[in-house]
């Protein structure tokens, strides 16, 4: 393994709740009342399949592009009131030191866009030399694996020497499907067994007990 | 089965998320940060035992009893803005008015406590002859078995024939505490083989799910 690859919300920073609270704010504004779990589940999915998803379990009429649009634009603006404190996830600032500092190559492939995460970054010490592939990268977000192979091919290692770090189901999916090899964290709130039954290979508690793990995963400097 | 004993929080009202988020401010204003999961796992303990546990998991020292009551006291006015809307989960309402037209004895045992449950038993259309046993009822709240018992009692049902609705582990380890039958809904965001591991006999969805499911459970008007 010489390159690490990871999601943001959920993996590194601990932003899946406000991001489920406010995209139920969000579609509540739009007469869509959906309960939290339901959407908690969906975080991390483009804003776009999320909508989508939703809409469907409840029977709704689609939306249009411009009510898609709309809703993403309200969910920004809520998760930001919501997220200003941009807590990092235990170990997760450490973790990123180290790999700094022991010249590990590694990256950031969320879903979520610029200038949303530029708080997050800013508050896990993220510089503008580390590589950040973000929602306005690619045309598919996750679960498609276009976030993923975009920020493999840039950090320009072979997909069988990199390992993606994910929280979600659709990191999971994604790395699946991009053909690297995953684990995964609980700290965005997904169960363990979902994990593992989605791809993850292992499952730890957050970015601390991974940095601990690094040498069974055949992370060396 | 012939009584039905009901949690409150993720199992009739959408209020978890909202506790998750309110514990995480009031513990962060008290100079604690935690990450959101491991507040939400602990919802539904009682107050008390939820703050032991997080200052224990933080290495921290252990607060004294004023500052844990003045903790409550933050949780449950951030609790009220947050959750201002007080939304029923799917199913929850028909369900009771199915239960009160049916003459199937009912009940709801819940750690939170009044006056802070009251907007969500109005949400849910319970008036004063629902029996609602709360956190200011019994001295040690889930997940002791005593919420439960004393709701049993009331009902005036042997634990046999009685039948408890919960969304939690909490619910669970207290149910079997209580000698009664247990199942649960996945609607407060818990994971499905933590509740079977707890305890459940079943997991349905949500209180949806459940109405369609009474027969096998054998309750029958």
């Amino acid at each position: 393994m010489k390159a690490l690859i990871f999601d943001l919300d959920g993996t590194l920073v601990d932003s899946v709740y406000a991001h489920t609270v406010a995209w139920q704010r969000a579609l509540a504004e739009a007469g869509i009342d959906v309960p939290a779990c339901q959407i908690h589940y969906r975080v991390g999915l483009s804003g776009r399949l999320l909508v989508k998803g939703i809409t469907r379990l409840h029977q709704r009429r689609p939306l249009s592009e411009g009510d898609i649009g709309h809703l993403e634009k309200r969910h920004a603006a809520l998760f930001s009131k919501l997220f200003s404190h941009c807590a990092p996830l235990p170990g997760a600032v450490s973790l990123l030191q180290f790999l700094h500092k022991s010249k590990i190559a590694h990256g950031i492939a969320t879903t979520s866009k610029r200038p949303e995460i530029r708080p997050a970054l800013k508050a896990l010490g993220i510089d503008g030399k580390t590589l950040v592939v973000d929602g306005t990268s690619v045309e598919r977000a996750k679960p498609d694996a276009d976030l993923f192979i975009e920020c493999q091919r840039r950090l320009g290692f072979p997909a069988s020497e990199c390992l993606i770090v994910g929280d979600a189901i659709w990191d999971m999916h994604a790395a699946q499907r991009a053909g690297i090899f995953a684990v995964a964290l609980l700290s965005g709130g997904f169960s363990e067994q979902d994990l593992y039954n989605a791809g993850a290979r292992r499952v730890y508690a957050d970015a601390a007990e991974l940095h601990q793990s690094l040498d069974e995963l055949a992370v060396l400097p």
